[in-house]
């Protein structure tokens, strides 16, 4: 055997992650050269602009009682690259790590993984990395490399009044939950539109090519409600909502009114949905993108020259809620 | 003030993160567009070919009786550039993910930015988005881009019997820590070695301008020997060590045979330096730039076409032990 590769006599027990991670990681592409168990991944770039975020999440605060681990891991792959999507960035390349408790790491690691991995075929990305810690209260980050032809990526502070806004996806289940905070067996709708929920990449096309017509935007992670709240904040002007985004029917069954629609349209989470602010003059034409790629969208509202305020017409001011990771479901003032 | 930016009236109070991140958030480039808190950035490139690293942290696993919180800020950015440097990479671009518990997270997260802080500045990195969760065991993620000009960055598993082995930074005083495991009051050498690792950057330019000869690297995080032993595992090939890397003198107060000072110096961890596998033409050469950069390093044995296991010249084997997550000091056999 003189010259070729060894086997070890005595090989060490391999570590929980490697053999699970082994199964799921990502083949390296053509001039790439580092993979796992490497420290670091080389990147062949996938566009001209890299885009790049880090989302930690405490398993617990996703671990809704209809959601088994695999969604969570799911999910958390959803809300990640939901970040990048709605700033034109296509995501690719995925580095996650895990802190997990000695006492149940065995059993919750591949479970999560599976889901991650669903997440990762379903939506095109590589997995290339991870590690795993020890942690008494689990938690996953996750970070993500994509990339973009836009020049110029949207952020969330540019709004301009008289701007458009198109909100993307389906509102209202997740709001439901959220009213009925400690409910175990929520309505199959409900847990339909919840267990693992969905992000539409192609958004990331019509948002890297129109990136000059689109002044801001947002994604939709903790309620509709917040990601308009966070655009007028932060651009300085008020938005007026004049129009509902598409939301689950079922919700007239529990609402005799507008207000009460709304409250569960506004006051949800991980809807992951694109809220845009789109020049006036160009609405109609992102409009006709969204529909040419089916993806479930509605022209909710304008930006005022105002004051920074979130008012819907013929109802008013309602009262906004956020998840905090401190305070747990704070009004937004 | 029509068309110009609003203030709100009734400004909500801002999280604690977005209070302490923007005393210390790098500001964008020419040509960068996003900027925290969206919650993704952009990147200008900062080299022709970009290298990634996620890498989590259990807080408590680094906190040091004689370290305080930003001591554990500036260890977990060390740690996670340390994995770019040995494959030729200059990091740059970080992003840090934070668990707290609502308990201390107003007394900590100021601290360990602070110490995160010092190693971006002292490393000319530039820290660019992060996100604060709630934790009941606290923890940090941390994902580094950097940048290199290698073609093929050296991988850990393709060492080539006789490749000559170079070891840089200076070993000892991790392992004295190891040895005596519940030490509260080291002496003043061990603290003022481990109070803050270093890792030296010049490293990336060595490696990343002779990557054709050198055939395999990784740092040293978890011991000495346990980065050879990966090296022996991952490439088929044993290793023997005929001289010792640089070590603290003092350890020789404390040892009076060889046997007791390879136990120190390969059961240690944190020292951050970098191991790397030369072709033994070239070795000379490469040794020849570490001496110009100043950094500390030693050849210190070679690659053998043997089985795969590390041996020391004149002492033989001897006991690796690393840190594991789950399993606490585990030895590797």
């Amino acid at each position: 055997m003189a010259g070729g590769r060894k086997e070890l006599v005595n090989i060490s027990e391999e570590s929980l992650l490697e053999n699970i991670v082994k199964k799921f990681i990502s083949p390296i592409l053509p001039g790439e050269y580092l993979e796992y168990p490497d420290d670091v991944k080389d990147l062949i770039l996938g566009g001209p602009k890299i885009i790049v975020n880090i989302d930690g999440t405490s398993i617990n605060s996703v671990k809704l009682p209809w959601r088994n681990y695999s969604d969570v891991g799911w999910t958390i792959i959803v809300g990640a690259i939901s970040d990048h999507v709605v700033k034109g960035s296509f995501p690719r390349d995925v580095f996650v790590s895990i802190g997990l408790s000695k006492k149940d790491a065995h059993e919750i690691l591949e479970e999560l993984y599976l889901g991650i991995n669903d997440a990762i075929k379903h939506y095109n990305l590589r997995l290339l990395g991870g590690d795993l810690n020890s942690s008494n209260d689990p938690w996953v980050s996750v970070a993500v490399i994509g990339y973009t032809s836009a020049k110029k990526p949207p952020r969330r502070d540019t709004a301009k009044p008289g701007d458009r806004i198109i909100v993307t996806n389906i509102y209202g289940a997740m709001g439901y939950v959220v009213y009925n905070k400690l409910i175990q067996n929520p309505p199959e709708w409900v847990i339909k539109a919840t267990r693992r929920p969905l992000v539409y990449l192609e958004t990331a096309a019509i948002i890297a090519s129109n990136y000059r017509s689109i002044h801001a935007s947002i994604d939709v992670s903790d309620g509709l409600g917040y990601a308009l709240y966070e655009i007028s904040k932060r651009s300085g002007y008020g938005i007026e909502l004049y129009e509902k985004p598409i939301y689950y029917q079922e919700l007239e069954e529990h609402c005799s009114s507008d207000r009460c629609l709304w409250e569960y349209i506004l006051n949800g989470g991980e809807e992951y949905g694109a809220v845009i602010c789109v020049d006036k003059g160009q609405a109609d034409e992102i409009i006709d993108f969204f529909k040419k790629f089916d993806i479930p969208h509605k022209e909710i509202g304008v930006v005022l020259d105002t004051y920074p305020r979130v008012t819907i017409k013929d109802v008013g001011k309602i009262k906004l809620m956020r998840w905090d990771q401190f305070g747990g479901w704070i009004e937004i003032k």
